[in-house]
């Protein structure tokens, strides 16, 4: 019995780390569309979403069939309840990415960001992209002291956010409301991103160390 | 042992139904903070949202504990992963009452709610507190139509949030880009904070009928 659980569990965590590749991919792509004013790769963002919704829906039941088949305890069972919560973030990452795109598909054939903050979202998309490989790596190897690195890319990405609105109030902004709408909510979008890949890190810490660790 | 089961579930669930009614008095503080400037009931949101997290805690250990000890199988398996779904949408909803309570305290002595939004704004705090009061009935009643209801109360909010951004673009704006800011962010917690409540009201219809609704 005990080999079949872990054999599950293994192929639980497998397609965890299926999904953040997903949930990487969206963002990178969500993000390129938002910078070129790609509408074609914004849509491929938008339709890809339900795979990952798929991905979800096939894992959780995965984790509920071996619950109620192997009655996990103790710390088993707090496996199984971590990974639908790790489940649960990555598929909010991957709708952060849709709302990018659709941000992107919203504007097009004009671009949503202006070339004054080109730079701050490519950078956003960047830290997005290192702090959700990460999260990948951290579910792979149950490393804590990767674990802990993400929350020096989360601490970037909050400085970002904060140059984003920074350049915003600072100067007369010659770009209208819209623009203004679109760089406010895809700030909040990419900000929240990276929240939910550092909670995935804690969450593999807590299973490692029985720690809860917030900041 | 399966009275004390249905005991221990119908002690967590009134725990639920406490929480829901922290959350929906959050928020029913932040709308007021926001749009009165009180900065006193912003700041007694903010500090009182560790209330909101303890009672998660709280919950989250009752759960764990309930399932280590009664290993519970299928139906009853499922209503505490559910329980600890509704317990993370509430956690949430307070979060984002705190985040309202956050504009409010940012842009004190000012007001961060320009008076042509105010009455968006406010109509946005009333479909917040019914659409949450509803929710706690829905967990308390587990009544299936009402939960229905809150979808009506999630597009009346939509409505509402799509209604700020025409008045944010369809004239010149006097109130400068951190009025923008302030109201993009609040129009986006509000429209989320209802989104977990109908989150919240479709985990309990799957725990009565076993269906997953989305629409």
């Amino acid at each position: 019995m005990r080999d079949a659980f872990t054999d599950e569990l293994e192929s639980i965590n497998q397609s965890l780390i299926e999904m953040t590749n997903l949930v990487a991919s969206a963002m990178a792509r969500a993000t390129t569309a938002l910078l070129d004013a790609d509408l074609q790769l914004a849509e491929n963002v938008i339709s890809g979403d339900e795979t990952v919704d798929l991905l979800r829906n096939e894992i959780e039941e995965r984790a509920f069939d071996v619950m109620a088949r192997q009655a996990p305890v103790a710390t088993d069972l707090r496996m199984m309840v971590t990974t639908l919560r790790i489940v649960a973030d990555l598929e909010r990452m991957g709708d952060l990415a849709l709302h990018v795109a659709k941000v992107a598909r919203r504007r097009y054939p004009g671009r949503a960001v202006p070339p004054e903050l080109r730079g701050t979202l490519l950078e956003m998309g960047q830290v997005a992209q290192r702090i959700v490989a990460k999260a990948g790596s951290v579910i792979a190897s149950r490393d804590t002291e990767l674990a802990k690195q993400l929350e020096a890319d989360d601490d970037a990405m909050d400085g970002l956010h904060r140059t984003l609105f920074h350049v915003l109030i600072e100067k007369p902004w010659p770009h209208g409301m819209e623009a203004t709408i679109d760089i406010t909510l895809c700030g909040r979008y990419y900000e929240r991103y990276a929240d939910h890949a550092v909670s995935v890190a804690r969450r593999v810490i807590y299973l490692v160390t029985g720690e809860i660790t917030t900041s």
